[in-house]
């Protein structure tokens, strides 16, 4: 173990997300909870936030989109925040699906699919017959006794089990309240099979490392703007790059006390976010 | 780190159970996988179980019976294994429900139930409005996305959530195949809330020590034989009982060379068992 002596810059404050945000080159903005909330009829946008994305997009900075929504394809996801008011194309959203379908090809994998109906489309051109792993996503309603069932024979059938999950999620919010997301179904399935799942999408580090590859710029230029602490903001900062959270979506209190986790900078939401970004990065 | 040296006994074989029969005292019997296996029309008794529990009955060790079947009440259970010519009676098995029930009275607690309708009558005597605790068992087809959700939205909302397991089970076997236990969704709940569930029925060493006092036999007097590795023989042997597992029900070639849990003696099935334990013990 080595030791560390005290030295000067014990003495000054750390530095906040405001102090770095002049040598910001992008920011990547998770999607539900921090755009719009979700609910029953696809979601209401968060006040301030389809102004916000404006100003971003009439800025200097790289903006991405960058998302763990398995409930639907991207095309439909983005048609959905289009009617919302939003200005956003279909190549600047990064979501799991068809990230996962390119790592099955690569490999030569057949997926017995768990998802939700609206997210099936992604997978049209994956070879699915005679599965040799399950991809599991946030199926919702789909995950039935019957259809976890399911899932667990096929990989408890396989010689090496190999298990998909489209983010490691814990609950997400609906208008009617807090919902269980794929990683609670993902943990289910591991522990049932004893097995350690691959996650693709947020907090995976090659799931942002693509988004930054797409931006053209290195880490510690990009800023990652989420309401989940752990996926978002943590996934973001094991990367390198500054983490903030929204006191939007699913935000708890209690986060900004998490043992593992410290984002660089908790604000109201994106609106107040962007405000210090345009401010603070001279524009 | 104490460091023990190499002596005489090292080099002997290690006793095997058979060698440890004639000291026996009592037996405990798992009961799915062991005296029968599941199917849609309760079960079928696996082939010479019938005549063995008899022969134990007849001899002079003592028998009781320990179960993690949280799928109907005691009464109803019973009622099924007396229809496929078992000849037990309801004080003999020891099932989680009732333990359950004893706990949350004693602690004051209004659970949550997500169990299988058929056991609910367990917990007729338990105040169960405005809960501050949840309560799993093998709930199967009610393990629905709502209601899972609906045993998180309580869980969530307490200020420390409390989760029972009755059990924490992978997965059991029924005639059409591999089916989910109960612990595949403790995890599940464990993960999306950031706690820990109490178990209640096996491993948990409590509720192996609830069926010794019954007998009125230290541990090292019982044997317990199970189909269920860890839940049977490696809460067992936790409890310094011996353990044996039948090469019926759930058993998987895999166990014999599991990292953690060695049984005691591994055998073909429980006819097999009494055979051997009737022989060696002298009846």
């Amino acid at each position: 173990m080595r030791m560390r002596f005290p030295c000067a810059t014990l003495a000054m404050a750390a530095p906040s997300w405001e102090d770095s945000v002049k040598s910001l080159k992008g920011v990547i903005l998770d999607m539900c909870g921090v755009l719009y909330d979700a609910g029953e009829d696809g979601g209401i946008p968060i006040p301030g936030s389809v102004e916000a994305v404006k100003r971003l997009r009439a800025s200097h900075l790289k903006l991405r989109f960058c998302t763990n929504e398995t409930q639907s394809t991207r095309e439909k996801f983005v048609a959905k925040l289009t009617k919302m008011g939003f200005d956003i194309s279909v190549s600047e959203v990064f979501s799991p699906a068809p990230a996962a379908v390119a790592i099955l090809k690569e490999r030569g994998l057949r997926p017995h699919l768990l998802v939700h109906d609206d997210v099936v489309p992604e997978f049209d051109s994956v070879e699915k017959t005679n599965p040799n792993c399950v991809v599991i996503g946030d199926a919702a309603e789909k995950f039935s006794y019957q259809n976890l069932n399911a899932a667990f024979r096929v990989l408890i059938g396989l010689e090496k089990p190999v298990l998909f999950s489209l983010g490691r999620g814990k609950y997400y919010k609906e208008d009617d309240g807090l919902n269980l997301d794929v990683g609670v179904y993902m943990k289910a399935l591991e522990y049932a099979c004893e097995i350690e799942a691959e996650v693709i999408g947020k907090p995976a580090p090659m799931f942002f490392q693509k988004v930054l590859d797409d931006m053209g710029i290195p880490s510690h230029e990009a800023l990652m703007i989420g309401d989940d602490l752990v996926n978002d903001v943590g996934g973001a900062k094991e990367c390198g790059m500054m983490g903030v959270q929204v006191r939007t979506g699913k935000y708890r209190p209690s986060d900004e006390k998490h043992p593992t986790v410290t984002a660089d900078g908790y604000v109201a939401n994106l609106a107040v976010a962007v405000d210090t970004i345009l401010k603070l990065g001279g524009q």
